[in-house]
């Protein structure tokens, strides 16, 4: 198998995820491929540290019904216009018609805020903070592409209510560092990008983005936190009493991750031999290959399985002691990412030493009984080289274009995001379109001034790119 | 609030469960509620626990898409019979139908098997073992009541296939083991009854179900186990090729244990102050209360946090310092059915004593530095009562029907499980059915001879029950 990664990122995308147990695409509907054990085990692990970052952070976790009925879904106008070409649509029961068609969630503001309006009575029941980790539903028209786009989107979504505007304001802040520091747990840089108004959350006030760069030099974003204001709590009667006996609407945010957060990790830190997983979403963080020689099974496995035994202790390991030959082995491990490698053979045990291979060839012999403290300083320099590739390759898709022609050449080069000026219209966003570029919006949030990349008049300072 | 359960089971329930914060039935589809935190979390740690079984069992995690096309669904003739009738379609996306109807899974088999398909390709491919805990939907008709019966169902399905029948029988066997050790870990006896051939899973060749009874005499399924035999390998072409080179179809079963076991652990254990969790399941295990008088806040905090911090890194702790009174918290953490409280205050303090009082009222004090080891305990016999509350319960509703009559006497009266004979004829059925009877089938799957409680013709001993 040939996993040639650079200039031939597409193929190399859909053979790796297949062959290394990501997701199985075979399946009969467009955009809902099935998630095979390696890869359900790593977005497991992976939400999982999400969820602990917003269990840490004061939010409750639940789960609220996969469908919507029609009439609840309508109520928030903006928030219909933005989804109704797109969501899936439960119209029977049996042979029966359903009375009131229902909706497959396309995201949960209008399956939760109904049920929030009874839930909040009081200044005492804010600020409410929930998440769940669960799948949503999108009708696809186009093309789609396992963790990328599809018709059943996995994903961790969060969700508030505040008594002011201030609150809520904080608590977006709050969200974007913890989403930042989910992103450098992943060894995966991003930018945080405020979007236009043209491409915000249909229904938010404002929504700020993750954006990454793939290895096709695309934008994916991996990450959105909006500021909802008033707008659903208005569609929904959610409401409060505040100190002083009045009643007021609540202040709203809504923020996700989905499984892109998963495409992003695999397809930025991947490498021609396969995955190269971030240590702490690896389903097998350690794997033991005994090197076998004739006659001495025993001795090297006794010898290996105690180390084995120690490190399982603490991490996810394995002990692969198949009938297959070490490189074999070694081979198969390299594809599934797995982010290090423990061997022994007879010139190990003979000097009393153990070696330790990361995913990135980085190799060290060690004593025996140095091996616990070896491992965890393997570990930390391995997530240190793995963010330190990635921060390069980013940074190398940072460009500025002066003009529009500038801006062509590097979309015929290497892409990646491109800093310039844009006066706001939606003409100039048409134009830039002719060349398969977005206004991914300003970065940051911060306003700048610069002339137009189109039309030259007065604007702010945005990165455009070509996102996914 | 009146929570009285004996004779008022019904209104008990829907009571406990909204007070403790477990669901919300308010969502506007009927049988869908929304899984409030306490309730999620409960469930999270149920579904753990099982998942933990099944994975040292040798199982993959996986997740299949919620949406099956119609004519894959329909391949397996009994199955499709079987489930037609209650499942909920999906006909549009957007504005247009959608090219094929989709089904939303009823349960997963017809979505598995065609992928199974594909990853099986010989006798090293097996024996595959796959679960996901997800949710499967059904058009409900009849009353719904939350964990019980609803159109959105969460659950742990298990999937397998193996070369051989026996293999497959082997396997059925251990997942029986699984599912009673789960159970035994919940505190929660049950039947284990081969269902009779009216009432097995549609395309099964037979299926084991877990029975247990609830507070009002009703039984209630809380897990099947089906042998599938080679019906939806054949429908489906899983295939393997064994030693031989011979190309065969392998032998499956399929096995699911839903968000009922909760419905159950709650009803079973559960008292008039609320619910009584099983440790293992409650989000907060220990709850730490300080009885502060005046002016020593600090004093009685520094004293039980020490305890509590002790405790925390072991077992999930809350340590309540609010506002409320003593007396109120106790009540809140009632409801809740926390399995374990821990108070101080002075008095404590001044005899170097903490005060530890179980859920089901069981009080002492202990030396403070013995803290470790008395809670160890405490939480050993607080499982063991509870299991032996819940035996006898369960054994008090165990009877036999030497007649007809006497079936009816008992099912006037307190119903439960009652063993009587059957011989096998759906005429009988349908007269057992007169007094709201099912059959539920054979204890343990054994064939004892018995004379027909209706017909008085030679028959089998049957357990019988009225089923929710």
């Amino acid at each position: 198998m040939e996993l040639k990664k650079e200039g031939n990122f597409s193929e190399w995308y859909s053979k790796v995820l297949f062959e290394a147990g990501i997701v199985d695409v075979r399946y009969p509907i467009k955009g809902m491929p099935v998630y095979m054990p390696w890869g359900f085990r790593a977005m497991d692990y992976m939400f999982g540290i999400l969820e602990h970052m917003l269990d840490e952070a004061g939010h409750d976790k639940v789960l609220f019904p996969v469908a919507i009925p029609q009439t609840i879904f309508s109520r928030e106008s903006e928030h219909i216009r933005g989804f109704e070409g797109e969501v899936l649509w439960v119209t029977h029961g049996g042979k029966n018609m359903l009375e009131e068609q229902l909706v497959l969630r396309p995201t949960s503001e209008t399956s939760m805020y109904p049920i929030f309006a009874l839930w909040i009575r009081s200044h005492a029941d804010l600020p409410l903070k929930v998440y769940q980790t669960t799948a949503i539903y999108r009708h696809e028209t186009k093309a789609t592409r396992p963790l990328i786009r599809g018709r059943e989107v996995y994903w961790n979504e969060g969700h508030s209510a505040h008594a002011t505007r201030d609150d809520a304001v904080h608590h977006v802040e709050s969200i974007i560092d913890i989403y930042r520091r989910f992103y450098e747990q992943l060894c995966l840089p991003f930018k945080l990008i405020k979007r236009p108004e043209h491409d915000k959350f249909a229904g938010a006030d404002y929504t700020y983005a993750f954006d990454t760069v793939m290895p096709d030099g695309k934008t994916l974003q991996i990450g959105t936190v909006h500021n909802l204001g008033q707008n659903f709590a208005k569609a929904y009667d959610v409401m409060f009493c505040d100190e002083d006996g009045e009643n007021k609407h609540v202040h709203q945010s809504s923020y996700g991750i989905s499984m892109r957060a998963l495409a992003a990790v695999l397809s930025v830190h991947g490498d021609d031999k396969g995955l190269v997983l971030p240590f702490d979403i690896s389903p097998v963080q350690i794997v033991f290959i005994p090197i076998y020689s004739k006659g001495n099974k025993n001795e090297v496995d006794e010898y290996l399985r105690e180390a084995y035994g120690r490190a399982n202790k603490k991490y996810r390991c394995r002990y692969d002691d198949g009938d297959k030959r070490p490189g074999d082995k070694f081979y198969y491990w390299e594809l599934k990412g797995v982010p290090v490698r423990v061997e022994a053979g007879m010139r190990d045990i003979e000097k009393k030493k153990l070696t330790i291979v990361d995913r990135l060839g980085n190799k060290l012999q060690v004593d025996y009984d140095a091996f616990d403290d070896a491992i965890l300083s393997v570990i930390k320099s391995y997530s240190a080289h793995l963010r330190d590739a990635a921060r390069k390759f980013f940074d190398d898709h940072l460009s500025d274009a002066g003009s529009f022609d500038e801006l062509a050449d590097i979309m015929n080069s290497k892409r990646g995001f491109i800093t310039a000026g844009w006066c706001g219209d939606m003409e100039c966003v048409e134009k830039l379109k002719s060349l398969a570029v977005d206004v991914l919006g300003y970065e940051g949030g911060e306003m700048k001034d610069r002339k137009c990349i189109v039309c030259g008049k007065e604007g702010k300072q945005v990165v455009l790119g070509k996102p996914y």
